[in-house]
């Protein structure tokens, strides 16, 4: 039975869709509300959105009537957010005003001191910063982001390496799909048959969220982990999974390859316990054969929600290398903000 | 007029077809001789050739009888070889016995002590060593090879810097293309809209060639750079065009990134004085627009002999990251091993 | 509980894995025996399949011993064929005289005057043919085929409107995807960015298949439909999924084209009845808008068991036109074996 | 020497920078003026386009100031219009009346009855019609248009059989190239790896087109052709070259299909005594090897102003089928228009 009554903000946008198309069978979370532009305020979902996910638009979604993102407007329990960054900021702010917690899969507020910035497997801790939050002085809005689509699947690979030996130093070139441009994103006359070797915005926040993700909770802030990390990312004629092509240089030298590779086969999932609905049984998954992980085939693996290794190895500079493949838009964006909300309803953060 | 009768060794592979396309209009080189396999051998070059060049078939070319690759057979003044590595040492040694030079784009005989392994602009000095080969007493036979197709434009985008400072380590990822695999190559099934994380052989000549090439001359043999790199190759749907991602340390410390960006500018290619055919005008072009250079649009820049490099910028981790991007068949393989042989001959090698 | 231990010949080929995937977690057919090639046999199917699927090989899958095709080595009920031409006609043959049902989707049989070509929604009556086949003294052994993965969605498509009019001629361009030529299939350098504009042998079986389809069973035998099929076969750039524009000219004249789409909309599946657990809901779906069916979104529709209709219209030439989606592989191959054996099995043509 | 200062409207857009591209050389007509929107205007050349081609913008053009599309800042003998059609009406009628012929690729005066729509060497005494025109009182300014990019490679391969045999009836299925939806044009989410099933607008056009092409001129006027043509147009992942696979009955029965062929093969261009620079020596081109033409490799034959024909075949319902390829851009397009630009100054149109 449906525990939560749910709101998507940016519902026409294509991490909107997501977050819909996700929650269809949701056990918990029930979509009720869906907040857009004026331009689609008062029309049918089916009218406002151009629905691009290959299922069909869910029927009870479809003849939803879409409000403005307002909180006056929108009687949910808490809200998903796919808002594009320009008009978040004061959106989502509203609706922790209102007392309306906000998962949010913008950018706005992940570098923000009290607002976790979160993979629900890698730093589950962090949540206790809503607590220091200030948003709402009844204590029952708050905002929780995720991070990047990179930086996820990042992540989530260094997490197992970095509990075991330490992470100083990261490079990485991170090879990604056309789905993380949005819709109607990449032209085509660019990508086909091609490759784009810059894409606006991205390296920094590679080489800034990873640290926060990667942070230690610290008197109720997060102090953030010193890891210079340089990345290059570039647009592929790719559907959808980010390929990372990874090498680092740990704190503490492994005995080999082998060894490291125990370690991720090997790490412990801290909310495994939960059993939340859309974690994954293994968030991280290591591949022997060295063809393997690849974005068209291993993207959806337990959902989407698993990150592929592969490749791994060790590295003559620094000391190891390898892949890491994350499905952008599920993993790297609405099914991470699914998954953040599943966690902090377990761990009692919503009032419903 | 052609003052050369070429052979063409392998003349019905990909590398073979390459090379009798960019030969089709050589002011010096005539291809007059074909050589191919046993099964091929008799047959017209339009029977016995599946041609996957875009432009026609040369006429004349398409006339000539294709022979088995063996010296007797083929009357020219030297050949090109663009055999498979599974039968190019007994062969190509045998042309060079025969006091016939071999220009190979194969890997046999690349880490040969004798031969070198070069790339026009970068080792031209590296030709001397023909003079200690031995294959043909009479000392008209001898094997010159090119570098595998990645390592060419990282050795040609390398040169300037290594010149200036000195290059200490470099990581690379190299996103390749299709055409690099041969004919018929990489599976559809396997490759459009994917990425394949694994190119077997691939990393390790990305490894080594470019220490051979970057090595100094001393007492007539290459002492090898030592340079450690550490590559990544994957196969992405691209035709022509292989962008490599690439981070270096430099030995000496660079001012600001815009000195470094000014070394490549102003590097001087050390043949441009000899205006071969198939020289570039620049064999090296830094583009400042970090968009560019993409594999489908500039890889044919200067007929595809040009490599590009863009996104240069400092590394936060070593000292620069930039992009080289390199049409793979052309300057990869088949044109530099043409740009090889006009140097040779400026340089007296060849006697017709 | 599976009621039939299947053998799944020619396993280790595309189609074969195809059978393995759809069948994995089949209610009546489990998959006990693998048969394929001198070279695979004796190996485990782990070893012996390049698995092609995205989704992973089953493990109980993994582990059995594939055998060489032969029925006194596959102890099973019946056999799914997924085998090459070239060797289909005695190895089938020879499971049928051992009293083994063959379900093929192989061209060798299609035309065998009392082998059964067979769609089940579309001609489940010519099962009957059966019954005069003499390959089996004893009556348990048989062979049955469907037709070509082009003819599939065409028949489907048409069966509505031939039921309700009678069509006299058919037009139609095929765009074909690469996974209908198999592994290794199309060279990923032919059809990227491209389009082949012929497939050997593909419009001869379009021009005669639907004819043993779409035709009466008289006497016991099957009396050709009598429609001239005019094919224009194609491949383009697509991984699943064949598209064809259609137009026909059909016996009776419509009123309106809403008439034909309510023929359409409203047909009745004649096996609706029997449940059987591939079949889809809908075998035929008419989409509205026409921006549908594409390819990448609607062929996995009903689990890739549904075909899509689209943009029907009328046309100033012959009656209508309209586009039909199929999924190759799954509609247009296994699983079409599949429901016809799912078929087969209700109507008691199985001794278990 | 250039005979002619030409300017180009709408000299941002795709068609505009086609233009630019295949005028950079041009005998005749050189680039001094560029029309564009507001927006545009004031702006260098280099500044206001986003440069969609793969060669380098000319660096002459570069410099130029964009002005608005007024004739009245446009010092100039003629324009190509590659204007949007949402504002080319009152625009080019603008030109005309201030005496500057205007040579159109856009849609809006196609269908004007003293307008030509011309195909160089399809009707190139419609030329004629000019005469009719009233927009400039002085007789100085006038309109001529080309059609659409695939009645362009229609009409030229129809045009041998329209003249020895006569054609009753043409089904078409266009399968088109994404080049043809302009900038920033499709959305790579949609297209890759997939077909879109309809063009909006494109089958009404392809349908009326080809008739005014094929019409005869009676005094004056342009006696349209009556052909009924039925045309499916869908976009697949391709650059360049629109593919067509076509079916035609003819008015006079042919012997036999290698009379067609001779026919093609055969077919004199009626203006192939002009020479004109852009003109192609072959304007079709008839494969008999039926694996061509196909888009990626045979678009750009003749500089993409070749239409290639494959696959002429006796049809068992019209009476032949065949498909056409040309490039959508520039046989399709731009090099139409110039072609048509350079008929009309061999015949006398311009005053220069």
């Amino acid at each position: 039975m449906a525990e939560y009554r749910v709101g998507v903000l940016g519902a026409t946008g294509a991490v909107g869709q997501k977050f819909i198309h996700l929650l269809r069978n949701h056990p918990w979370f029930k979509v009720t509300a869906l907040g857009a532009s004026e331009r689609s305020a008062g029309k049918t979902y089916r009218d406002a959105a151009n629905w691009v996910e290959s299922t069909e638009m869910p029927e009870d979604i479809a003849k939803l009537t879409v409000t403005t993102c307002d909180p006056a407007r929108m009687d949910v329990d808490f809200v998903f957010s796919g808002m594009d960054s320009a008009v978040a900021t004061d959106i989502e702010r509203s609706f922790a005003e209102a007392g309306i917690p906000v998962i949010s899969n913008a950018r706005n507020y992940r570098q923000h001191e009290t607002v976790p910035l979160m993979v629900a497997e890698v730093n589950p801790d962090h949540a206790e910063l809503i607590k220091s939050q200030s948003f709402d002085p009844n204590g029952r809005g708050f905002i929780v982001t995720n991070p990047n689509c990179v930086c996820i699947p990042l992540v989530l690979a260094l997490k197992p390496i970095v509990d075991a030996y330490g992470v100083d130093e990261v490079i990485l070139t991170s090879m990604q799909a056309v789905s993380g441009a949005g819709y109607p994103g990449v032209p085509s006359l660019d990508i086909l048959g091609n490759i784009l070797p810059y894409i606006s915005g991205e390296e920094e926040k590679i080489g800034l969220e990873p640290l926060k993700l990667l942070g230690k909770l610290e008197n109720g802030k997060v102090k953030f982990a010193e890891i210079p990390i340089q990345a290059t990312s570039v647009r592929v004629p790719v559907i959808d999974g980010h390929l990372l092509s990874v090498t680092a240089r740990l704190s503490k030298k492994p005995g080999d390859i082998e060894e490291v590779k125990n370690v991720v086969r090997n790490w412990k999932n801290p909310i495994a316990d939960l059993n939340l609905p859309t974690g994954p049984d293994k968030p991280v998954r290591l591949y022997d054969d060295f063809r393997y992980p690849q974005p068209r085939h291993q993207s959806l693996a337990e959902n989407g929600m698993q990150v592929g290794m592969g490749r791994l190895r060790a590295s003559n500079i620094m000391d190891i290398a390898f892949t890491a493949l994350g499905h952008n838009t599920i993993r790297g964006a609405a099914g991470c903000s699914i998954l953040n909300a599943e966690l902090l309803h377990a761990k009692g953060y919503f009032h419903s």
